[in-house]
Protein backbone atom coordinates (compact mmCIF):
# COMPACT_ATOMS: atom_id res chain seq x y z
CA UNK A 1 0.00 0.00 0.00
CA UNK A 2 1.49 3.21 -1.38
CA UNK A 3 1.78 5.95 1.68
CA UNK A 4 2.34 9.85 1.73
CA UNK A 5 4.58 10.59 4.91
CA UNK A 6 3.05 13.23 7.18
CA UNK A 7 4.97 16.47 8.09
CA UNK A 8 5.12 17.04 11.77
CA UNK A 9 5.19 20.59 13.16
CA UNK A 10 6.85 21.16 16.61
CA UNK A 11 6.59 24.68 17.98
CA UNK A 12 6.24 26.37 21.12
CA UNK A 13 7.64 29.64 23.14
CA UNK A 14 11.53 30.19 23.05
CA UNK A 15 13.46 28.01 25.78
CA UNK A 16 10.57 25.22 26.15
CA UNK A 17 12.68 22.65 24.68
CA UNK A 18 12.12 22.14 21.25
CA UNK A 19 15.57 21.46 19.65
CA UNK A 20 16.19 18.78 22.72
CA UNK A 21 12.77 17.03 22.40
CA UNK A 22 13.64 16.84 17.98
CA UNK A 23 17.35 15.46 18.39
CA UNK A 24 16.20 12.57 20.47
CA UNK A 25 13.34 11.85 19.03
CA UNK A 26 15.67 11.04 15.66
CA UNK A 27 18.10 9.52 17.91
CA UNK A 28 15.16 6.96 19.12
CA UNK A 29 13.04 7.03 15.47
CA UNK A 30 16.12 7.72 13.06
CA UNK A 31 13.65 6.99 9.85
CA UNK A 32 11.53 10.52 10.67
CA UNK A 33 13.33 13.03 8.63
CA UNK A 34 14.36 16.40 9.80
CA UNK A 35 13.32 19.26 8.01
CA UNK A 36 16.77 21.75 8.09
CA UNK A 37 15.66 25.44 8.58
CA UNK A 38 17.46 28.73 6.32
CA UNK A 39 18.70 30.87 8.84
CA UNK A 40 20.82 34.46 8.03
CA UNK A 41 21.09 34.36 11.78
CA UNK A 42 24.50 34.06 12.92
CA UNK A 43 25.84 30.63 13.97
CA UNK A 44 25.99 29.89 17.04
CA UNK A 45 29.34 27.34 18.97
CA UNK A 46 28.71 24.04 17.71
CA UNK A 47 26.19 24.16 15.18
CA UNK A 48 26.96 22.63 11.88
CA UNK A 49 25.65 23.82 8.52
CA UNK A 50 23.34 21.71 6.85
CA UNK A 51 22.80 20.05 10.46
CA UNK A 52 21.62 22.92 12.83
CA UNK A 53 20.65 25.09 9.72
CA UNK A 54 21.83 26.54 6.75
CA UNK A 55 23.15 29.42 6.98
CA UNK A 56 22.50 31.74 3.96
CA UNK A 57 22.69 35.71 3.66
CA UNK A 58 20.21 37.97 4.18
CA UNK A 59 19.80 39.03 0.00
CA UNK A 60 19.81 35.10 -0.84
CA UNK A 61 17.42 34.56 1.32
CA UNK A 62 15.22 37.70 -0.09
CA UNK A 63 15.78 35.58 -3.64
CA UNK A 64 14.26 32.62 -2.41
CA UNK A 65 11.39 34.69 -0.81
CA UNK A 66 10.22 36.33 -3.94
CA UNK A 67 10.86 32.51 -5.99
CA UNK A 68 8.36 31.22 -3.99
CA UNK A 69 10.83 28.89 -2.77
CA UNK A 70 9.84 28.93 1.43
CA UNK A 71 7.10 26.72 2.70
CA UNK A 72 7.42 29.47 5.31
CA UNK A 73 9.31 32.08 7.07
CA UNK A 74 9.45 35.04 9.79
CA UNK A 75 11.58 37.42 11.19
CA UNK A 76 12.23 36.41 14.88
CA UNK A 77 14.30 39.14 17.18
CA UNK A 78 15.54 40.76 14.05
CA UNK A 79 16.77 37.33 12.19
CA UNK A 80 14.78 35.70 9.42
CA UNK A 81 14.61 31.76 9.67
CA UNK A 82 12.52 29.31 6.74
CA UNK A 83 11.27 25.92 5.92
CA UNK A 84 12.69 25.53 2.03
CA UNK A 85 9.92 23.85 0.18
CA UNK A 86 11.63 21.55 -2.04
CA UNK A 87 13.15 18.87 0.54
CA UNK A 88 9.70 18.96 2.55
CA UNK A 89 7.50 18.13 -0.59
CA UNK A 90 10.14 15.09 -1.85
CA UNK A 91 10.48 13.91 1.21
CA UNK A 92 6.90 13.40 2.19
CA UNK A 93 5.99 12.08 -1.39
CA UNK A 94 8.71 9.49 -0.89
CA UNK A 95 6.74 8.44 2.15
CA UNK A 96 8.90 9.55 4.57
CA UNK A 97 7.77 11.23 7.73
CA UNK A 98 9.60 14.74 8.58
CA UNK A 99 9.53 16.55 11.83
CA UNK A 100 10.22 20.58 11.67
CA UNK A 101 11.04 22.48 14.37
CA UNK A 102 9.88 26.18 14.34
CA UNK A 103 8.57 29.15 16.03
CA UNK A 104 4.68 29.98 16.52
CA UNK A 105 5.24 32.60 13.94
CA UNK A 106 6.23 29.93 11.15
CA UNK A 107 3.97 27.11 12.67
CA UNK A 108 0.84 29.44 11.82
CA UNK A 109 2.11 30.24 7.81
CA UNK A 110 2.29 26.28 7.59
CA UNK A 111 -1.00 26.14 8.51
CA UNK A 112 -2.14 28.45 5.84
CA UNK A 113 0.06 26.59 3.62
CA UNK A 114 -0.13 23.11 4.29
CA UNK A 115 -2.97 22.63 6.60
CA UNK A 116 -2.80 18.82 6.23
CA UNK A 117 0.66 19.33 8.74
CA UNK A 118 0.24 17.79 11.98
CA UNK A 119 0.44 20.68 14.46
CA UNK A 120 2.17 19.61 18.45
CA UNK A 121 2.70 22.27 20.78
CA UNK A 122 5.54 21.65 22.97
CA UNK A 123 4.48 23.14 26.70
CA UNK A 124 7.18 23.99 29.76
CA UNK A 125 5.20 22.56 33.10
CA UNK A 126 4.75 26.32 33.90
CA UNK A 127 6.25 29.69 33.49
CA UNK A 128 8.24 29.87 36.15
CA UNK A 129 10.80 26.63 34.66
CA UNK A 130 10.07 28.20 31.19
CA UNK A 131 12.13 31.32 32.98
CA UNK A 132 14.10 28.96 34.35
CA UNK A 133 15.15 27.28 31.05
CA UNK A 134 15.57 30.37 29.33
CA UNK A 135 17.95 31.92 32.34
CA UNK A 136 20.08 28.77 32.30
CA UNK A 137 20.88 28.13 28.84
CA UNK A 138 22.58 31.73 29.55
CA UNK A 139 21.97 33.17 25.93
CA UNK A 140 19.92 36.07 27.28
CA UNK A 141 19.81 39.77 29.02
CA UNK A 142 17.57 40.68 31.19
CA UNK A 143 15.36 42.22 29.06
CA UNK A 144 15.42 39.41 25.86
CA UNK A 145 14.00 36.93 29.02
CA UNK A 146 11.48 39.16 29.31
CA UNK A 147 10.69 39.92 26.11
CA UNK A 148 10.76 36.18 25.68
CA UNK A 149 8.25 35.21 28.60
CA UNK A 150 5.83 37.98 27.01
CA UNK A 151 5.88 36.50 23.76
CA UNK A 152 5.15 32.87 25.68
CA UNK A 153 2.22 33.61 26.91
CA UNK A 154 0.81 35.62 23.87
CA UNK A 155 1.66 32.05 22.01
CA UNK A 156 -0.07 29.87 24.51
CA UNK A 157 -3.16 31.86 23.51
CA UNK A 158 -3.38 30.54 20.14
CA UNK A 159 -2.93 26.88 21.18
CA UNK A 160 -6.07 26.21 19.58
CA UNK A 161 -4.71 25.88 16.45
CA UNK A 162 -3.06 22.85 16.94
CA UNK A 163 -3.67 19.42 17.18
CA UNK A 164 -1.60 18.11 20.19
CA UNK A 165 0.09 19.33 23.16
CA UNK A 166 2.41 17.95 24.90
CA UNK A 167 4.24 19.22 28.45
CA UNK A 168 7.80 19.05 28.60
CA UNK A 169 8.26 18.16 32.08
CA UNK A 170 11.00 15.61 31.61
CA UNK A 171 12.60 14.81 28.46
CA UNK A 172 12.27 10.89 27.46
CA UNK A 173 8.17 11.80 28.92
CA UNK A 174 7.93 14.37 26.15
CA UNK A 175 10.46 12.28 23.28
CA UNK A 176 7.51 9.43 23.80
CA UNK A 177 4.27 11.57 23.53
CA UNK A 178 6.16 12.90 20.30
CA UNK A 179 6.77 8.96 19.32
CA UNK A 180 3.07 7.68 19.50
CA UNK A 181 1.82 10.95 17.85
CA UNK A 182 3.73 9.93 14.82
CA UNK A 183 2.47 6.54 14.87
CA UNK A 184 -0.65 6.95 15.52
CA UNK A 185 -1.11 9.59 12.75
CA UNK A 186 0.64 6.97 10.61
CA UNK A 187 -2.63 4.68 11.09
CA UNK A 188 -5.34 7.57 10.20
CA UNK A 189 -7.84 6.39 7.77
CA UNK A 190 -8.71 9.67 6.23
CA UNK A 191 -6.38 10.10 3.52
CA UNK A 192 -5.86 5.96 2.94
CA UNK A 193 -9.62 5.39 2.11
CA UNK A 194 -9.43 4.12 -1.64
CA UNK A 195 -6.00 2.47 -1.21
CA UNK A 196 -7.29 0.67 1.62
CA UNK A 197 -10.49 -0.78 0.01
CA UNK A 198 -8.45 -1.29 -3.65
CA UNK A 199 -6.22 -3.91 -1.63
CA UNK A 200 -8.90 -5.88 0.18
CA UNK A 201 -11.20 -6.01 -2.79
CA UNK A 202 -7.93 -6.94 -5.64
CA UNK A 203 -7.79 -10.51 -3.84
CA UNK A 204 -11.55 -11.75 -4.76
CA UNK B 1 -5.41 19.84 35.07
CA UNK B 2 -8.78 17.73 34.63
CA UNK B 3 -9.02 15.13 32.20
CA UNK B 4 -12.30 13.66 30.63
CA UNK B 5 -11.46 10.12 29.19
CA UNK B 6 -11.50 9.09 25.98
CA UNK B 7 -13.74 6.12 24.37
CA UNK B 8 -11.84 3.93 22.13
CA UNK B 9 -14.23 1.56 20.27
CA UNK B 10 -11.85 -1.53 18.31
CA UNK B 11 -13.92 -2.77 15.18
CA UNK B 12 -13.24 -4.97 12.36
CA UNK B 13 -14.67 -8.20 10.93
CA UNK B 14 -15.30 -11.11 12.82
CA UNK B 15 -12.37 -13.21 13.08
CA UNK B 16 -10.02 -10.45 12.78
CA UNK B 17 -8.70 -11.16 16.24
CA UNK B 18 -10.15 -7.90 18.18
CA UNK B 19 -10.68 -9.87 21.60
CA UNK B 20 -6.94 -11.14 21.26
CA UNK B 21 -5.91 -7.51 20.51
CA UNK B 22 -7.98 -5.81 23.34
CA UNK B 23 -7.06 -8.88 26.03
CA UNK B 24 -2.98 -8.07 25.05
CA UNK B 25 -3.73 -3.97 25.41
CA UNK B 26 -5.21 -4.22 29.17
CA UNK B 27 -2.22 -6.55 30.06
CA UNK B 28 0.49 -3.70 28.69
CA UNK B 29 -1.51 -0.90 29.75
CA UNK B 30 -3.69 -1.82 32.98
CA UNK B 31 -4.61 1.52 33.40
CA UNK B 32 -7.12 1.39 30.48
CA UNK B 33 -10.45 0.08 31.25
CA UNK B 34 -12.64 -2.31 29.13
CA UNK B 35 -16.11 -2.05 28.39
CA UNK B 36 -18.01 -5.11 29.51
CA UNK B 37 -21.11 -6.06 26.69
CA UNK B 38 -24.33 -7.20 27.81
CA UNK B 39 -25.29 -10.27 25.67
CA UNK B 40 -28.28 -12.94 25.33
CA UNK B 41 -25.76 -15.40 23.51
CA UNK B 42 -24.89 -18.69 25.62
CA UNK B 43 -21.70 -18.69 27.19
CA UNK B 44 -18.76 -20.45 25.73
CA UNK B 45 -16.41 -22.54 27.45
CA UNK B 46 -13.87 -20.73 29.70
CA UNK B 47 -15.89 -17.21 29.59
CA UNK B 48 -16.48 -15.61 33.00
CA UNK B 49 -19.71 -13.55 33.75
CA UNK B 50 -18.64 -10.14 34.20
CA UNK B 51 -15.64 -10.59 32.69
CA UNK B 52 -16.03 -11.41 29.05
CA UNK B 53 -19.94 -10.43 28.92
CA UNK B 54 -23.05 -9.85 31.36
CA UNK B 55 -24.84 -12.80 30.15
CA UNK B 56 -28.17 -11.57 30.56
CA UNK B 57 -32.10 -13.27 29.31
CA UNK B 58 -33.63 -12.05 25.94
CA UNK B 59 -36.41 -10.53 28.06
CA UNK B 60 -33.81 -8.44 30.95
CA UNK B 61 -31.90 -7.11 27.58
CA UNK B 62 -35.39 -5.75 25.94
CA UNK B 63 -35.86 -4.35 29.27
CA UNK B 64 -32.61 -2.24 28.98
CA UNK B 65 -33.71 -1.56 25.53
CA UNK B 66 -36.63 0.31 26.23
CA UNK B 67 -35.20 2.29 29.62
CA UNK B 68 -32.27 3.54 26.93
CA UNK B 69 -29.87 1.90 29.00
CA UNK B 70 -27.73 0.91 25.97
CA UNK B 71 -24.73 3.01 23.93
CA UNK B 72 -25.50 0.40 20.91
CA UNK B 73 -27.05 -2.59 20.93
CA UNK B 74 -27.36 -4.81 17.98
CA UNK B 75 -28.55 -8.27 16.87
CA UNK B 76 -25.41 -10.74 15.18
CA UNK B 77 -26.28 -14.35 14.36
CA UNK B 78 -29.01 -14.00 16.21
CA UNK B 79 -27.96 -13.22 19.37
CA UNK B 80 -28.17 -9.78 21.18
CA UNK B 81 -25.14 -7.93 22.41
CA UNK B 82 -25.39 -4.12 23.71
CA UNK B 83 -22.66 -1.74 25.78
CA UNK B 84 -24.55 -1.04 29.05
CA UNK B 85 -24.48 2.77 28.94
CA UNK B 86 -23.94 4.10 32.79
CA UNK B 87 -20.48 2.59 33.39
CA UNK B 88 -18.83 3.75 30.08
CA UNK B 89 -20.11 7.43 31.08
CA UNK B 90 -18.93 7.45 34.98
CA UNK B 91 -15.47 5.61 34.10
CA UNK B 92 -15.11 8.32 31.20
CA UNK B 93 -15.98 11.19 33.43
CA UNK B 94 -13.33 9.94 36.14
CA UNK B 95 -10.82 10.77 33.66
CA UNK B 96 -10.05 7.09 32.67
CA UNK B 97 -10.04 5.48 29.01
CA UNK B 98 -11.79 3.03 27.96
CA UNK B 99 -11.70 0.32 25.01
CA UNK B 100 -14.85 -1.43 23.48
CA UNK B 101 -14.42 -4.20 21.38
CA UNK B 102 -17.83 -4.47 18.86
CA UNK B 103 -18.88 -5.59 15.87
CA UNK B 104 -19.23 -2.76 12.79
CA UNK B 105 -23.00 -2.89 13.60
CA UNK B 106 -22.91 -1.85 17.30
CA UNK B 107 -19.88 1.55 16.16
CA UNK B 108 -21.75 2.61 14.15
CA UNK B 109 -25.07 3.22 16.37
CA UNK B 110 -22.29 4.18 18.90
CA UNK B 111 -20.87 7.18 16.40
CA UNK B 112 -24.18 8.59 16.34
CA UNK B 113 -24.96 8.43 19.90
CA UNK B 114 -21.45 9.47 20.49
CA UNK B 115 -19.33 10.97 18.38
CA UNK B 116 -16.31 12.17 20.22
CA UNK B 117 -15.91 8.57 20.77
CA UNK B 118 -12.14 6.95 18.80
CA UNK B 119 -13.35 4.63 15.94
CA UNK B 120 -10.49 1.83 15.11
CA UNK B 121 -10.82 -0.49 12.47
CA UNK B 122 -9.24 -3.80 12.72
CA UNK B 123 -8.12 -5.28 9.64
CA UNK B 124 -6.76 -9.04 8.53
CA UNK B 125 -3.04 -8.89 6.43
CA UNK B 126 -5.37 -10.21 3.81
CA UNK B 127 -8.99 -11.75 2.99
CA UNK B 128 -6.93 -14.71 2.40
CA UNK B 129 -5.77 -14.80 5.99
CA UNK B 130 -9.30 -13.82 7.41
CA UNK B 131 -10.70 -17.17 6.02
CA UNK B 132 -7.90 -19.02 7.70
CA UNK B 133 -7.90 -17.24 10.72
CA UNK B 134 -12.07 -18.18 10.87
CA UNK B 135 -11.30 -21.79 10.06
CA UNK B 136 -8.48 -22.15 12.55
CA UNK B 137 -10.78 -21.27 15.38
CA UNK B 138 -13.24 -23.45 14.69
CA UNK B 139 -16.54 -22.71 15.99
CA UNK B 140 -18.46 -22.16 12.18
CA UNK B 141 -19.34 -24.31 9.47
CA UNK B 142 -18.77 -23.79 6.07
CA UNK B 143 -21.71 -21.73 5.83
CA UNK B 144 -21.09 -19.46 8.54
CA UNK B 145 -17.94 -19.51 7.51
CA UNK B 146 -18.85 -17.64 4.03
CA UNK B 147 -21.58 -15.47 5.94
CA UNK B 148 -18.70 -14.07 7.84
CA UNK B 149 -16.10 -13.49 4.62
CA UNK B 150 -19.32 -11.77 2.94
CA UNK B 151 -19.92 -9.51 5.91
CA UNK B 152 -16.41 -8.55 6.67
CA UNK B 153 -16.18 -7.38 2.59
CA UNK B 154 -19.64 -4.99 3.10
CA UNK B 155 -17.49 -3.66 6.65
CA UNK B 156 -14.49 -2.74 4.90
CA UNK B 157 -16.57 -0.48 2.44
CA UNK B 158 -17.55 1.78 5.43
CA UNK B 159 -13.87 2.27 6.80
CA UNK B 160 -14.40 6.07 6.46
CA UNK B 161 -16.22 6.04 9.01
CA UNK B 162 -13.13 5.61 11.15
CA UNK B 163 -10.05 7.50 12.52
CA UNK B 164 -7.51 5.04 12.51
CA UNK B 165 -7.19 1.16 11.18
CA UNK B 166 -4.91 -1.23 12.53
CA UNK B 167 -3.70 -4.58 10.16
CA UNK B 168 -3.34 -7.11 12.52
CA UNK B 169 -0.78 -9.15 10.77
CA UNK B 170 1.21 -9.41 14.10
CA UNK B 171 -0.17 -8.73 17.60
CA UNK B 172 2.60 -6.95 18.87
CA UNK B 173 2.39 -4.65 16.25
CA UNK B 174 -1.04 -4.46 16.43
CA UNK B 175 -1.05 -3.58 19.88
CA UNK B 176 1.75 -1.03 20.08
CA UNK B 177 -0.15 1.06 17.46
CA UNK B 178 -3.22 1.00 19.52
CA UNK B 179 -1.34 2.14 22.86
CA UNK B 180 -0.05 4.62 20.53
CA UNK B 181 -3.10 5.90 19.67
CA UNK B 182 -4.62 6.16 22.46
CA UNK B 183 -1.54 8.22 23.92
CA UNK B 184 -1.92 10.17 21.19
CA UNK B 185 -5.11 11.09 21.50
CA UNK B 186 -4.54 11.85 25.50
CA UNK B 187 -2.08 14.44 23.90
CA UNK B 188 -5.12 16.21 21.70
CA UNK B 189 -5.74 19.85 22.34
CA UNK B 190 -9.41 19.93 21.30
CA UNK B 191 -11.15 19.73 24.19
CA UNK B 192 -8.78 21.22 26.47
CA UNK B 193 -8.08 24.09 25.34
CA UNK B 194 -9.54 26.63 28.49
CA UNK B 195 -7.86 23.99 30.81
CA UNK B 196 -4.74 24.50 29.20
CA UNK B 197 -4.47 28.25 28.81
CA UNK B 198 -5.98 28.49 32.81
CA UNK B 199 -3.10 26.53 33.73
CA UNK B 200 -0.54 28.88 32.83
CA UNK B 201 -2.30 32.20 33.33
CA UNK B 202 -3.32 31.32 37.06
CA UNK B 203 0.77 31.58 38.17
CA UNK B 204 0.68 35.30 36.85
Amino acid sequence: MKKTGALFIVCGPSGVGKGTVCKELLRVKPEVKLSISATTRERRKGEIEGVNYYFIGKSNFQDMIKSGGFLEYAEVYNNLYGTPKKYVLEQLDMGYDIILEIDPQGAMQIKEKFPKGIFIFLLPPSMKELRNRIISRGRDDEDNIEKRLNCAYKEIDFIKEYDYYIINDDLSNAVNSLVSIIEAEGCRVKGNVDELIKMYKEEV
